[in-house]
């Protein structure tokens, strides 16, 4: 019997850069080794406990029953109101799409803005699984080259209106980047908004990091600067702001009604997300208080100086200050950042421990771009973080012996 | 500023047939109505208590992290270790992905099996959400009619064979079949692994209601009639053998190399499935008694036979009796059931009842097929289920009554 192939668009959807290696990691901390893991943005934060009693009283249901395809209405009602306290946007639950994480809310408004061979601008180096959303939606990303070291956060007008082709649907941007750490200032967003007032464009944007940035900026809702603009689409996600990223749940936020509508009869098809954690989501935003937040931005502060001052302390590393998130990337004394991440892995122990980063190559969109680079995710407190880099330069040390050999 | 439109595949997404009512369902229940809602397959049998031990037991970690892509190692291994418990076909982690339930995991099998405009075949009438799975994934299901009055689960071989063409990849059963309660022959599931291997098509089986099959019939998984074949597919869910359909936890079962790859991949643009209800499942898996499955059959049972004979008793009402699972279709003495199950949820009570069932025409892909009838899931128990169809006939008499002024 022939064994049958499976689809092109399969073939084609690529493995997470973030997650590529991740069975190497295993098999390290298998032989004993502690793997620092600064390849993925799972915060080693606890998660408000609010959330976690919230688990409980959802478990003192006797049936774990399906939600609404919008999500709960509970959850709905006080996320909005939560959004609302923050930022003067007036969101409604009738604008709001509750998701299984930030992951699908993408998924969902790149199928309802796009139809199959449209295109949706990104600015490259982009979060690499908006490459897999993409290759699922049929989508086809163009990247325009906007390098770390580019002035501000996105490319200017002009550059960006050069990729504009009859199949364009949309501008995609994640602020606070990932992985790049930059923030778009007021002046950047309103460019945006505007090119896609005048292009007829979606603007997408990725708010994940919202909360997170540095040096005196503010953080910015879109909305802010464009109430109830239909244009706009905001993708939001628990999953970062309240180290919440195994509980998947995200929205979408946006006027357009027919845009939600469609997105709703696409989460119908999937029934609902998870009832639990929506139960839980909507107890923690009723009852966090704003404590919490300020202390994950705290640390995280503390987190990126450790970072930057330690990769900075590196002979031959190049890295930028991120002004938000929790990313950076940094060049590295290398000439393929991804065989090194695996020597790390499978070659090198430094007093028992590696540490584990993501190649940054799976960031860019175009060939040859970051190959020397990766992506760090301070994600480990200042301490932890400064001695996992301090074995990223040990590791560098021997793999420039071996290589030398 | 012109109002930008959705996509095309955006607005042909179908609304859910069992889901689009819901809204008018929540205004009866507002006005004070009480709903029975034999709309949508959600028991109102409690949830292993193993599953929300679990749940708290999960909710003692500090941190809700990321799972694995392709699912918590030790869900993995307790589930696998669960089928083959039940079934001699000796699955083993590395043949299983966890998904968002068995939606998922079918919107990752249509992916995975198909590009944009390629083919799958099914049996019409159909699960209503197929048509949305295929949307989202830009393939085409070719409908072959088989009305729920014919003979068997499945047409016969040559009838099959005439909807072939070059652009099929994959036929797709629901085995016990959603809505018509069909349960195939181990003759029947034999033609169509034949078909399948002569015409090097993928065969997919939803087995998400194997357990629940009824007069003397075994439940089959489609492997144990063709162990290890690489062109079977299944999909499997805990939804509803253990009411859980708010957990979201489903599996696509395969052993084709390449297949599993290429959804682990798209498994991990979409990050994972939620951590707590994974931790819960696994928990459940290894302490669950068979008692539970058992109460759970015997319920149905009785509950089918409540549907059953409550639906025959009323003048001008045909159905048949489902084998399987825990749906069937029944044609009513109306000229358009969607018109009736409206009327019923906003004209109609019956001593401040009502009931809320699913309109069948949106369960096939045929015009015109199905107008009379509807879906009436048996998710209440049996006393539920006879007063939820007593009233049922009341509002036939007075939609009647109201049609005849």
């Amino acid at each position: 019997m022939e064994i049958l192939s499976p689809s092109h668009r399969a073939k084609k959807t690529p493995p997470s850069p973030i997650r590529k290696l991740a069975g190497l990691a295993q098999k390290a901390a298998e032989r004993g080794t502690h793997v620092y893991r600064l390849n993925i943005g799972q915060p080693d934060l606890t998660s408000p406990t609010e959330f976690l009693d919230g688990v409980r009283a959802s478990a003192a249901k006797p049936v774990v029953a399906y939600e609404a395809s919008r999500g709960s209405a509970e959850l709905l009602s006080v996320w909005s109101d939560y959004i609302n306290r923050s930022y003067s946007i007036n969101v409604s639950p009738e604008q709001m799409l509750i998701t299984m994480g930030a992951s699908e809310a993408l998924i969902f408004t790149f199928m309802v803005c796009c139809d199959p061979g449209d295109e949706i601008l990104i600015f490259d180096p982009t979060y690499a699984n908006y490459i897999g959303f993409a290759a699922i939606a049929g989508v086809r990303l163009v990247p325009i080259p906007f390098p770390p070291n580019a002035k501000g956060a996105v490319p200017d007008r002009s550059d960006i209106e050069r990729y504009i082709s009859p199949y364009t649907r949309a501008v995609l941007v994640c602020n606070p980047n990932n992985p790049t750490g930059s923030v778009c200032s007021d002046d950047e967003l309103r460019m945006l908004i505007s090119l896609c007032h005048d292009k007829e464009l979606f603007l997408v944007v990725d708010e994940t990091y919202r909360e997170f940035v540095y040096d005196g900026l503010k953080p910015r809702c879109v909305f802010e600067l464009a109430p109830k603009d239909p244009s706009i689409i905001v993708i939001d996600s628990l999953s970062k702001r309240f180290s919440l990223c195994g509980a998947r749940i995200g929205c979408m936020i946006t006027w357009h009604e027919q845009v939600m509508q469609a997105a709703l009869h696409i989460a119908q098809a999937r029934l609902a997300a998870p009832t639990i954690e929506q139960d839980a989501a909507a107890h923690m935003l009723t009852s966090v208080g704003e404590s919490y937040i300020k202390q994950a931005y705290a640390e995280y502060l503390s987190r990126r100086d450790a970072a930057v001052d330690s990769l900075r302390a590196i002979p031959g590393v190049t890295t930028f200050v991120p002004k938000g998130g929790f990313y950076l990337l940094a060049e590295l004394p290398v000439d393929d950042a991804e065989d090194f991440a695996t020597f790390m892995l499978t070659e090198f122990s430094h007093q028992g421990q590696t540490t584990f980063v993501a190649p940054a190559a799976g960031f860019y969109m175009l060939r040859e771009m970051g190959r020397k680079s990766i992506r760090i995710a301070f994600v480990l407190n200042a301490q932890d973080t400064r001695k996992a880099i301090a074995v990223l330069d040990a590791g560098l040390s021997a793999y420039k012996a071996k290589k030398g050999r």
